[in-house]
């Protein structure tokens, strides 16, 4: 558990960065929702901060008056346990707020829980309180992601901002890492703070396998696409394989095929595609698909962090082979905040790692990330094992 | 045919009239698209300039530089022949170019049609400078209903501007108007500007009819709302009872029952709806099954043309019963204009009249509007027949 | 008026013909229901003898005992006068009753019939089984075109009956029909039966027109496919081209092109398409687009209607370029009986003639035939005007 | 491994009992497809005996002639590599071929068989064979589940067959299985025949846990509704609550409510919701909001087989909370066969034991069953754990 003073500190260093990440848009650029996955930054902006309103301030600042009440209808996400909202598909339908509005808005709940932390804090008021900064982080990363797909989906293809790298070359030999057959132990077991879904500590039987020390990069994925593999069958799920052919997909995600060359569209704006960059914005259809055809297969979430000390991570979510399915001995917690994690725990994979667009401190080795194995537009791509 | 020097002058106005009606707007209220039928305000205003610069600047004005080539790709609404376009249910998924850019784009085409008409002018030249003067009267016009959507679609119900009065009294007395049967001429017979689907002069035969002087009031459709004319099947057509119970219809768009009472989104925001004001916002659908409820019917668009002069109209788009179809002798013109009438002439009803979002010196008595039978976002009402 | 001798005559003789088309199937065809739009032919027998026994005996005939109570749930087709009914995309998805059952039902019901108008009969009793004969022909002509499509898109192609001629050759000369200018009388005006859509007997004017004596051929159809008419975005509604691209139509219904060669589906099985028979199974898409191409028009029904005897017709219902509308002065009949025509009148477009799938006694030359615009499992074709 | 001799009997009687089972059915029934998921009865009677042509038949029995070139087009369910075949929701649209034809397709192909493996047999042939029954054998369930359907959403109820008790009474008393912590062993370990999917026996930790000896019944499901438990969106996943309300769930299928009482469709026909039955025809959504509303939670997979020895099961299908995903070391059979298991390995959920439309000699305690996890066409129920 952290001290209150530098949570407060990593609450306002929180607040602020999400503030970063917005600075480069023009103002149209908080507005738009392209598909239904993608949420508009201002909405990502509002939401956050009504999520510290709703659970923090409003049970417990003395006197506290709400901003504006019609905000829990707008910016509620998917808490049935608050009450109606606007339906996600029509978030990218609001003009109003405005983008200045919800500024203020943040000004203004920031400020209220300054004043209510400096004047009183207890374990349940942190805990509180660092689920709301954790949450934020989680928003910042979706922003990121939220912002390419907004910008990199306009025929007009603009630059986010020169100092976000996304395509980070890496350099080391490929080489395998090999965990002996054994009882492992998986999840949270330290003080500092973790989502529900990492805890339950509890023990694995994995049988021996090897595990790649370095994610496929682009050039590896081409040498796939170059031997037919988004034209054969046989290497796909059946509902990956209508996935391609219904979207008519031939590439990852952003990648523009021009005379010839792969260029994709970065936050730099469209580039050629670099051989020695890890690859990005696959799906799990598309990450199965690699791991078939080289003869190999992707690492169950349970392999992944029982050998990830031996390898760098951080740069990709990587796909594991893992449904999304709750630890023995899974405690939903109560309320709203109940909704979190354990609803969502069926039809999904899990993805472990980190991103370039994971905010500092807020990944692990026990987060469990997670998504429907047809989405691509988050910095994803993947790690053999055998 | 207007002379050069007051066509420029009447260029140069409705080039200002389209900004003027966004001067009330949020930067943000440019950009979305809540529903397919409505275009994002920014969209408009490129759009309208785009046709000046593809269709008179391109071709006629010598070294011009066109402002943005990716621009045509983003601002052709429906023009085969000149290329692919940004798909229309996208509109509302581009933040970019900014509105600031887009009113860039507008000064930098007006200025050269200015200098283009300044330095020469034909008739050739100046029949194409009408057509896109009409064509941004237009989209005026949608600029309003498309605005009042935006708005009045948002849980905040924000008011436009107080000096847009959508819903004024009118309190002349009902009466009808008897024509007798005879030969009647239809059609446009002037020298001054109209559509190609008005031209084709000819006559029709009618036989004797009487017509309201009268639009239909919000009270009078209050009265039928009350008798269960949304519960009834047997005034409505087929189609029109399955829109209905499809989309749960149970008044005319805008309107919410608040605690027993009717009120509705204006331009002035959320007010108590008036008696005495023309209904608005109704589908053909609607516009039908009141007609049938009351023992009465829709005119066709002949007989309106034929009894226009014999009452008032311009405050609302009257449902006619007539299906959108050529006129005898209707000649599509050639090349991309060609485009603008003709191949709409299909599964639509004609509306006639005006309504308080045509702009100054657009509609007249020829002019026909057309409209799927299930849209209500524009300023459509109606007057019974007999 | 028929006497009612002779009523009861065309009554059994117009029930065995529906049994006689359906004469030729295996029980498995009388059950399926491959689009919406197409019904399974046991539905058919079904729906044909449930309007007999709901609008004449269950109200007229004493002591009358209903074949099966849930009859009137399965074969109720739109009436919503008469209570609630399976929905029209489930017609397919019944096994039972099965077509034993429903033949039982039919000869239940024709006796009952029989019985009832051997006892008394009137002039409004004959006038209700003059509709339930007319309304049974109706579907005999569905009947056919059913099957047609039943067969027709299973991929072994079995032919249905060598009986059934659906494509006669027409061999007489092309030749332009004047009519001159001049008020025209349209509209139904014998004793004789006619449905309520073809009533109100009122004057139209026409100006001068040509119309040809001829139905466009398979020959001159394959010009227009040669010629790119389905890639030529210019000659098409925009909705028709939308639906030439969503659908990607390339060819009319039934059409296959082998090894370079046209073949359509029969009755007779899969035969070469013979350049002289009159064309077939085309949408008014595609016949408006046809008379665009070929520098021509679709005549209106009203065209249609003063010209008809000086040409020869009934082999292809011909599209139009009217839209169904209610003629001046309709009065839609009373109870279920008035769901018969009034309530399609919008969004269709208006056929006239006949077809080679037309029962005999069943068109005249006031029929108004209607159908969707992008239809074409009909026995549609077209005749040009200018 | 089975010797030949009564292979072939246990082929023969296998192949009978396929058409035992369709023996009470009208023609009309073994045609409809009322939703994709359930096929025509005589789609699974063709599809099951083109499996045996078209892998034993056509590759191993010299001068075999073909039943019919075209069959392997409309009776190939998925296999791609095998080639094109009939879109999965069109099977209720073919009348053709007969069912008369289909039962001398049997014929025809079983009657091969016979002759082939009078003839010769070999270890590849006989566990061709094998597969090639148990292949049918789940046909078998599944044609149950189908006709259940088929008759079950009929608005006439017919029943099916007086023979087959679907709502057998379980009267034993409910108990906790106790099991400790430790490794088991999953996974098939005999000579016997077994899917792919079951195969590499393979080591797994469990925490200790407690397994319930009986299913739950329909008496206590009822308690469930009785208590709001469709209304409760806390005890459902996000995806399980959408599809209540999207599909307005209130029940499990075949229940209805009739003046306050559950009746539901059964074998034969309407009948009362009996206490003590084991219930039936629940998704896994059901499964997982009853656990959650119970305080309990499914057992995972693993969990089922260490303890199944401990308890009666195999008439219901058992929801997991296993995710359906390859065992360690899985090996995707080559060829056309490898499309059998490994491609569905997403998106699904296990199911554990067996039916009572589970043919004899189908299931065992190591049989993986997988569905989608809105589905409950089949017999499916659930067992607690904790």
């Amino acid at each position: 558990m952290i001290l209150t003073d530098s949570l407060l500190d990593f609450f306002l260093e929180t607040r602020k960065h999400s503030e970063d990440i917005c600075e480069p848009l023009e103002i149209e650029d908080y507005v738009v929702q392209p598909v239904v996955d993608v949420s508009p930054p201002k909405w990502h902006l509002g939401h956050t901060t009504w999520f510290f309103e709703e659970f923090i301030l409003k049970p417990y600042a003395k006197d506290y008056t709400v901003f504006d009440e019609d905000f829990s209808f707008v910016f509620n996400s998917y808490y049935e346990t608050v009450g109606k909202r606007v339906v996600r598909s029509d978030r990218g339908n609001l003009s109003r707020p405005s983008v200045k509005k919800i500024y203020e808005y943040r000004a203004y709940v920031t400020e209220g829980i300054k004043t209510l932390f400096e004047a009183k804090s207890n374990k349940e008021l942190n805990s509180l309180l660092e689920i709301g900064i954790h949450h934020e982080k989680q928003h910042q990363e979706l922003l990121l992601s939220d912002i390419k797909y907004i910008l990199g989906n306009n025929p007009l293809l603009p630059s986010y901002s020169g100092e976000f790298k996304d395509h980070p070359i890496e350099t080391h030999q490929q080489d395998w890492i090999t965990l002996e057959e054994g009882i492992y132990e998986i999840g949270h077991n330290t003080e500092d703070f973790c989502y529900d879904n990492e805890q339950g500590r509890h023990k694995v039987f994995l049988h021996g396998f090897e595990i790649s020390n370095k994610l496929i990069t682009n050039g590896e994925f081409m040498a796939f696409m170059e031997d037919g593999g988004y034209q054969r069958f046989d290497i796909w799920h059946a509902e990956g394989w209508d996935w391609v052919n219904q979207n008519e997909i031939t590439a990852p995600l952003y990648w523009h095929n021009i005379d010839g060359n792969w260029f994709h569209y970065t936050a730099q704006g469209l580039q050629k595609v670099t051989n020695d960059a890890p690859l990005a914005h696959v799906s799990y259809f598309e990450a199965f698909a690699y791991a078939q055809w080289s003869g190999h297969r992707l690492p169950t979430e349970f392999e992944w962090e029982a050998a990830q000390a031996f390898f760098p991570w951080g740069k990709r979510w990587e796909w594991t082979e893992s449904a999304y399915l709750p630890y023995p001995n899974y405690q939903k917690p109560d309320g709203a905040l109940g909704e979190y994690n354990g609803k969502f725990m069926v039809n999904q994979k899990v993805l472990r790692g980190g991103s370039v667009a994971t905010p500092i401190k807020h990944t692990r080795h026990t987060y469990r990330n997670f998504f429907h194995p047809q989405l691509r537009w988050q910095f994803t791509g993947l790690r053999l094992a055998k």
